[in-house]
């Protein structure tokens, strides 16, 4: 029960993040502190959503995240701390976790009230540093909040299925460092909708015909090196469940990417039409 | 005393990040060694200076920082080892450490000599490195080098004081990764002057009339939600206690900032002027 | 035996990196993880190369390295330990480590065959950081693998000697955070063939007559303060024992660098011409 993840808005020139960590181990020098991203886009709770959403099943049980992104306290976001299949998450009631708390009931949440109990220049960091380490050392939520029962939904972007289900309308959500475009449609509804059918991708004025187990599986020929598939579109599930529309080996500051190279940008739609 | 932090201007894509934490690690297996910044400008040692002059009062006493700009070695810069408000510092005498000596006096310095007793391909950076590990193990700083009572200064700009007290006119020191501009005016110094007389904050064309206590405390009234106020100026005191003007959630890359709505650049001018 | 580093192509937005830390953590809570790199160029297995060749060194022996560029496996590349010089490197057999083992023997290679042992949806991630953790752990590596004798090579630019030795033509091999521009010329090479005689670096149509022992040492004369020598070109071997070309403090973003003033860009001839 040590491990503190960090996800913020902060970047890395800034003395943001190191200051974070310097006060993480004055209250708690045991603690093994771990990087998620410091480059949430700025006040972007979605991005903040799917990036936690994807990480958080590679930590151990127990492990607390600190979510540093829109975390000041005001009149409409409460900081709040809950635990949720088994792992803890610190943020602002801001519809971060709504994300999760929409696929697995949490736990337990409570309204974090130390603030009263801290020093008079304590800020919301100073906040969420005493929560994290209270329950990264074992500490009990209702030390720390009053327990609550619902928390702020965000509505994000959801794949849906057409009434003949005949079709995924999902959409764009997140471009990664290789230009890659992950959409909101997940492995688990594509076998359920698809049970066995045959589909099709479609995106703007592109499709393809398969979705592949991974990246090298492009190279379907035994006769050709896989230097030559280089360039090629490409869809798979990505290791965080989602489906993503890729460029086999691609590099958005070089030879292009899927983001570059297909036009797909943010909230664009892809589909997965079944074709019987 | 195992806490070691780096703050330089190396970058994050080469190897010299890593290597240093290597030879720190193979001198001292111990460490807990926390990035500060690896994004300073260039050589730029005002910049180096305020990061680690906001960073150091997060962590403990006695954590040694290492300051891996301008460091090499020459004619003009000995590297020096401070011991200075229960932490330590080592870095090239190249004026980055003056601007916390000028706040508080330092409780020794010494000029590094352990040079001659490395190998002979040591670097500079190996010289850092045992330095740094023999402090933070607990060593003291006389074995590494001798005494010595002053260090070179450089002349940052300072906020100024008018003759008549109606103004304490600031320069803009640093630009933050949300494009938040932060001034050399401390808190400290505007409390002195304003002994609670009323004041306007202005820079080029525009003014702010209020230094608020956070930035969510824009929204000022309880009719509108939050989003309304996105995108307005305002002041506050940043958690380093310097006065910051901000845009309510700026983005750089997409809304603007700061930096770019106000035209604020470094070096500009931001005064407090005092209305009676 | 318990430091783990990372040198990817991931980036730092993503979770991949904070997602890969977890999965180590989670098998192996007492690993130390350094970042070497996480911003190769995507799927620049030479980049990868000379970042992994700069950085061992710093590290104790025992250390594991994973490299996760272009790391999936397929019909081309499987997955490979390496036992070289004390270390331990984890790669697909893509040929980032023949630059390695060019130099010096491996103690011992393995083709890595735990893939059928693991979970069903078990990614080449999952497979690194398991054999990483083995061997970290102070596991043997025919436990994770059957043992191979030789790898894939890459023909990396290597330095020439001309026939009549009297002259060394290398190539710009990686371009730092500095815009400083690294050659595949090493010292040992130099010294070898140079054996005391004079010489003279040529690149484009530029010259430099000297390799400095550090940057400094440009400001030759007593007279003048180093910042009139500020832009100043130079040579000198880096810390790795690369012949380097420099420009005294640049800054690509301001004054310029190496890179950018002397127009050399990767695979530029740089040649080192002996004068008599």
């Amino acid at each position: 029960m040590s491990i503190i993840t960090l996800t913020t808005d902060y970047g890395l020139k800034d003395h943001f993040v190191g200051a974070l960590k310097g006060k993480i181990l004055s209250e708690y020098p045991e603690a093994t502190i771990i990087d998620i991203s410091h480059y949430i886009d700025p006040f972007n709770t979605l991005e903040a959503s799917y990036i936690i959403g994807a990480a958080f099943s590679s930590f151990p049980k127990g492990t607390v995240h600190i979510i540093g992104v829109d975390m000041e306290r005001n009149k409409e976001n409460q900081h709040i701390a809950m635990q949720w299949n088994d792992s803890y998450f610190i943020a602002a009631d801001n519809g971060i976790l709504s994300l999760l708390s929409q696929k697995i009931v949490p736990q337990k949440i409570v309204a974090i009230n130390i603030h009263d109990h801290l020093a008079n220049d304590a800020s919301g960091l100073d906040v969420f540093v005493k929560s994290a380490c209270h329950v990264a050392k074992g500490g009990l939520l209702h030390v720390i909040g009053k327990e609550i029962h619902s928390i702020k939904e965000i509505t994000a972007l959801k794949a849906s299925v057409s009434e003949t289900k005949n079709a995924i309308k999902g959409q764009v959500v997140y471009i990664d460092h290789f230009g890659n475009v992950v959409t909101n449609i997940t492995k688990k509804l594509f076998l359920e909708v698809a049970n066995g059918r045959p589909y099709e991708i479609v995106m703007r004025n592109k499709n393809i015909k398969t979705i592949l187990p991974n990246y090298s599986a492009i190279a379907s020929s035994e006769k050709y090196p896989i230097k030559n598939y280089e360039g090629e579109k490409l869809a798979l599930f990505n290791e965080a469940g989602y489906l993503e529309i890729a460029i086999f080996r691609s590099n958005p500051a070089s030879v292009g990417s899927a983001h570059s190279l297909l036009g797909l940008n943010y909230s664009d739609v892809v589909t997965v039409a079944f074709t019987n």
